[in-house]
Parts: structure tokens; sequence; C-alpha cells
């Protein structure tokens, strides 16, 4: 299915994880990341943050070709309504797989795609059950896998996910980090309209 | 992990997802598929069907060790209370996307997991949406993937499972073929009570 045409899509995200949904989706791409500091404010709900850091990795780009798209993405663990970090070492991730532990958290993830004239964000969310963890699986996950790129020290995708997560609700590929069934909704959406306006 | 110890898991099914599944999930096997004539009851309840053929694949078996566990699963797509089994040819393919496009199902699989003295049989339910999928759409996905393999004749881990499907509620890995986290837990506790009688 070639939804392109002719635009060019470009990956503005450096996620292996995020490269691959989209092969696996049959869209050609590019991959450009311009690094960006991802501060925002405490103030923030937790939720809106990753539509505000998909909007700012975005607005990082110059595009200066009317058939280029640019997609960009961020994604959040929340737990209690804190946001999981990616953990910086083995002791933050432990914690953080003993905090999912037997209990649900949500994943937020949000999208941008932009072209020369507009841009449109969607944030999407899904609900994770993780059964319990033992002390032994969490240093067997952490020492074989090293989720430190990972927000919320874990991939569902993992051994992890496939031993321990009993139920979702909501996206599968969202919690992975891209709904890819949003981006090629809106990307069909987008280059209709494009091509309408020619 | 080492979940096993002395114990041997044979896996009763030809499905290279199910195969695929008990790697990632870091459990050793061998695969051994006996052929059942997957026949039930007319008068069977859609959602019954999966625990009795798992256990009719599994009782085709003869185990004569006692380190042998052997698991055997089977899975059905529901939609509006009627089976869809696997697609004979390219227009059944296409009548089931038609059914399942825009609108909800359910899958089912159940598994068992044997020994020499007892059986487990556990049946997990999950809930799937799907997006609208267009005549286009269908057709490519049919022609590139050949479902013809896969119960309601599509794959949740394919192409049109990243475009279309925009959320499940359940196990995802029960979609593709086998709710590992159950397996896990089953096999866990199967393989403690088994240790626990020597």
């Amino acid at each position: 299915m070639d939804i392109l045409g002719n635009y060019r899509l470009i990956l503005g995200s450096g996620s292996p994880r995020r490269k691959s949904i989209l092969k696996e989706a049959g869209i050609p791409h590019t991959v450009k990341v311009i690094e960006v500091d991802e501060v925002y404010s405490a103030d923030m709900h937790p939720s809106e943050v990753p539509s505000f850091l998909a909007l700012k990795k975005s607005r990082a780009h110059l595009l200066t070709d009317g058939r280029d798209i640019l997609l960009t993405a961020d994604s959040v663990v929340i737990k209690d309504g804190l946001i999981l970090e990616k953990p910086a070492n083995y002791n933050q991730a432990f914690s953080m797989l003993t905090n999912l532990s037997g209990s649900i958290h949500e994943v937020t993830t949000a999208f941008c795609l932009r072209n020369l004239e507009r841009y449109e964000i969607e944030s999407i969310t899904s609900r994770v059950w993780f059964n319990e963890i033992s002390d032994q699986e969490k240093e067997y996950y952490i020492n074989n896998f090293q989720p430190y790129d990972k927000a919320g020290g874990y991939g569902i995708q993992e051994w992890i996910g496939h031993v321990k997560i009993s139920k979702i609700d909501g996206s599968y590929l969202n919690i992975v980090g891209l709904p890819m069934e949003a981006v090629y909704k809106a990307l069909n959406k987008l280059i209709k309209s494009l091509n309408a306006n020619i």
C-alpha cells in the first residue's frame, strides 16, 4: 500500500521500536533526529507531556520542501499520576519494576505530523496490567535486557512483556511507542487533503 | 530464567507464532505435532470450542516420561457469536475482513498443560477493535500476507494489525495465539507442585 504517493516521510525519532513499527506498516521513511532538551514545566499534567514534547521535537526541524512530512513522537509511563522516566541505573530500573509489579499503569504516546503548512498532534493513552514480578525476575530482566533507553524501564515487546503483562486496554503499538493505526489514519487524511489542494 | 529445571516442555502445535512466543519468553521446548480432527459439536458454545480442542490435541499424545510437560492450544475468532474459521480461499478471506472491518470481535485462546499425572486447561478471551478496512486494503493484505493459516483470516502482528487495529481489551499475545503470561504462571505453578511432591 503506497499511501505516500509523491510525499516523503521523515521519522524524527531515534527509537528503533518506532522505526520497526513504521517498517512493519510498510511505510517508507528516512530518519532524521534533532535532539531537544526534554524539559517540561513541573505543573504540566503528566498526560499532556507527550503532546508538548512531540511538538517540541517537531519544531526543532526546519522544513523547506512541500513534499516532506515529519513524524515525531513521545511516550511516557504514568503510575499513580507520576511520570516514570527512563531509569538511569540498575537501582532505578529495579525500583520502577517494583512499582509496576502487580498493578496497573498508563502509557501515553503522542505523535505530531507536520508539513510546510500545518501540523496535527494526537495523544493516545493505554492501560497496562502487570502480574507480580519477583525480585529474581526483575534482576534477570534488567541484566539481560538493559532497559535504560525505555520509559518506565520496560519494553512490552520484550521478555518481561511476554511473561508478565496479563492485559492491556488500548492500542498495543501505542505502548510499544507509536500508535501506528492512528498515524496511518492521520497520514492518509493529511495526504488526501494535500492532494485535494493541488 | 530457567523455570523448567529438570522438566522438558513439548509444544504440541505447529503454529510458528506460538513457537516464537515461547522463544521470546525464553522457554526452551521441542515441537511435536499430532494432527487431530478439529471437529466439535454444533451446539457447543463458540467460547468453549478452544478448551475442547486444546484438550483433544493434548489427548492425542501419549506421555510416558514424568519429566515431560505437554502444551497444546487452540484459538478462535468470534464475531456476532459465530466462529470465523481459517479462510479456505481469497473470497472467504475477503468476506472475513469485510465482516471484521469497523467493528469489534473476540479472540478466545485456550491452552492445556499436561504431564503424566494431571492436566490444566485455561481459556482467555480478548476483544479487538478494527478500524474500517477499504477493499483496496483487504486485497493488498490478502495478496501479500496469504492469511489462510490464520483463524479469522488475519494476524494482529502483521501489516493489517499495525495499520487497522485501534484497540484491544485483554491479552495481546492471546490474540497472536498463546496467552504467554498465563502459560508462564501455570507452568511455574505446575513445576512448583511437582517439585513439592518429590
